[in-house]
């Protein structure tokens, strides 16, 4: 692989969703972060031509031995053949590859699925000498379409041998499907005095998102943290961020979220239990590193135009907020209001009412950023329409509503319905 | 009022779809049915001016002493003050008077919002000469906006002495809001060897719809079945026709189903119970009739270009099959591919996995139309992609599953989503 090869910036999907007027998205940060290398992790990518044609479709990462792993996945019926594979071997708690591709996601593929994910797993482990079940995959792309794994096997030796510690740009890119822009993000912590690393990066035009838009992430850190306690922290960490976005309510067969401890950084005694004091600081900047890869995954949702956060309050549980809060952010009806920049508070109140959750029409409360819209079963007395559409006519928008009644919360982020929406999943496979 | 004036045949909604490219749904019925008069029933409408300009936007029915009457409501706990009205006098079980507007749905319009309703009714109960409660009341449009009670109650008295017999288009009509046609059916059925008569009215671009295209509708029957038996028939009625449609998930605070019945066709025996052996033809005419104006809902769905039958089979009960066919009905992905003459089954595994009812990737068999596209885990080994897209291509599309599992299964209709759906749902206040 030649390095030109590697960072070939817009793969075919993204092409298509520029054709479709939907280039990179407004809402793409200004500048990419430049991740540092990160002590026992190398990564490398190819284009195996899985799908795509003229880009790179598979990643590698070979880690260090004694490397520690967690992860969260899908909860779908239907969860494709390498979160099987997954979630067999989490047990064991170490890793020593993490092999992605893109274009194709081995899902619904039945006995032969399975088989192509073994075989892409037995090749890495040839290729870097460890053991199968120390290798981690990942698929994102078409649903049932038959995973050539020989397309990815091929070209693995070259992969394991052209390994280098800063290829984080190259990888976040070779993730990509309808992504307009690679996801990356980085933060340094203390443990006992020594700084450690976290680098991460993600694809996925939704959490909850389409067949080929498959959330994918993978987060890395030098630390010395054990697999049981980096799982509770993992667990914990993704309620806030990936578990609190959506952009369509459409949940993968494929969703992933690897998080990798290589334990080769600033040496310091290791942490075998997430509730250890030592994790303080690094817990706080895994949150903000997941948090921020979540909110790029919405802000290039597909046909995203605005961020919107959605705030419930007063609840009569969490649990309650939390599926008010959905009820919100999947509604259609908010959604296009919203893009089309309409201070349509009644959907919202439409939302709360068809959640079935505990709700009470005079104490309900709504606002659209600080504008408070809605109050004691009506429009606000003061209600002016200038300074509710202001407020929803920026590219973030804050919807906030109080349900009076409890002390329940919970906050979920999402983003507009656009037209690019629809032009992007009516001809995605023609 | 003149009548010419009752016909005009284009809302301003409707004008605003046609200028965003969306006229007349290309699913509408070729021609309108006639209904003929029914016995018992005058039906007058008015421009009160409420929100649109040059159209109608109020039906008056008058109903005959005695008439009886059935209701269902939508389950928002966001519920509009119409329908605590028309609950809380559906208990007396009878009828004088019926009123409808478009343009303001009272909802979430607080003690004004009730004021408004109860002086629309004791208006109306002064002009014909009955009780208030007697007065069933339904509103559809814009949520949140007061209702402006006045610019209704002054035309009533009007409208009281203009009722006609044949006036069942124009009341299709002046209940409209983004609808692109008016929606009617009628049929006749025999009661003890007497025919007696049904025809129904709806309106609403989607059953669990927008707040602006809530669903109502107005049912009607000349035979003599008392308000028990009414309300019984309803709601198994129901269960096939209106509770199985789906235009977006998105659930309305004024859903409205009314069934009255007036008694005075053919004579025949009072009806008491609906186990009685006399109303099986009803039974079934009902059923058409009611399942004829759900299927003109779904149809004329925001944006619709196709309508999609999604059928469960084979699922572990009833309940199963139908939380997993509303996955798919509203699946924003399955719903675009469809739009695009997709043939994108990955999509419908991915809905039915989402729907986390059991299921059995190995079971589960899809088809599109008559076409067998996946079975054994797997793409089936004659997958033909030609047949399959032709299968997606018409203006109805039928999506068939079965799950092996059990003997559940549900139908659902629902349409495609569309650009227009977004176009419409992103300026409709502007």
């Amino acid at each position: 692989m030649t390095k030109e090869k590697r960072v070939k910036p817009i793969p075919a999907s993204a092409r298509r969703r520029q054709a479709a007027g939907s280039a990179r998205s407004p809402l793409a940060p200004k500048s990419l972060p430049k991740l540092p290398p990160l002590a026992g992790v190398r990564l490398a990518t190819g284009a195996a031509g899985v799908r795509y044609r003229d880009r790179t479709d598979v990643l590698l990462v070979t880690l260090a031995p004694d490397t520690q792993v967690a992860g969260v996945f899908t909860q779908s019926k239907m969860a494709a053949a390498p979160i099987d594979w997954c979630r067999t071997h989490l047990a064991a708690g170490t890793a020593r590859a993490l092999v992605v591709n893109s274009g194709n996601a081995n899902a619904f593929t039945g006995g032969a699925g399975m088989a192509a994910a073994t075989a892409v797993a037995q090749s890495t482990a040839a290729a870097i000498g460890c053991r199968p079940a120390e290798v981690f995959l990942a698929s994102t792309g078409m649903i049932g379409e038959p995973l050539p794994a020989e397309k990815i096997t091929r070209i693995l030796g070259a992969l394991a041998e052209s390994g280098a510690a800063d290829g984080w740009r190259a990888a976040a890119d070779a993730i990509m499907t309808t992504d307009t822009h690679p996801k990356l993000a980085t933060a340094s912590a203390e443990i006992d005095g020594r700084k450690v690393r976290i680098n991460g990066i993600a694809k996925g035009s939704g959490m909850i998102a389409p067949d080929m838009a498959t959330l994918l992430s993978f987060v890395f850190t030098d630390a010395t943290i054990l697999a049981p306690a980096l799982q509770t922290l993992l667990l914990e960490s993704v309620k806030a961020s990936f578990n609190s976005i959506t952009v369509d309510g459409d949940t993968s067969t494929n969703d992933t979220l690897l998080l990798f401890a290589t334990g080769k950084g600033a040496r310091h005694a290791a942490v075998g239990s997430a509730s250890d004091n030592r994790l303080a600081d690094f817990r706080r900047k895994l949150d903000a590193v997941l948090l921020d890869l979540a909110l790029q995954v919405v802000r290039d949702g597909e046909g995203a135009q605005k961020l919107i956060q959605v705030d419930v309050n007063g609840a009569a549980t969490d649990e309650s907020a939390r599926k008010i809060a959905l009820s919100i952010a999947n509604s259609p009806l908010v959604k296009t209001a919203i893009a089309g920049g309409d201070a349509n508070w009644g959907r919202v109140v439409m939302a709360v009412g068809k959640a079935g959750e505990p709700a009470d029409q005079d104490r309900l409360k709504i606002w659209f950023g600080k504008v408070l819209v809605a109050e004691n079963g009506a429009r606000t007395k003061a209600y002016n329409e200038a300074a509710a559409t202001k407020a929803v006519s920026g590219r973030e928008v804050s919807i906030a509503i109080d349900l009076g009644i409890g002390k329940g919360h919970a906050r979920i982020y999402t983003c507009d319905l656009t037209e690019g929406y629809i032009h992007i999943n009516g001809s995605y496979r023609s």
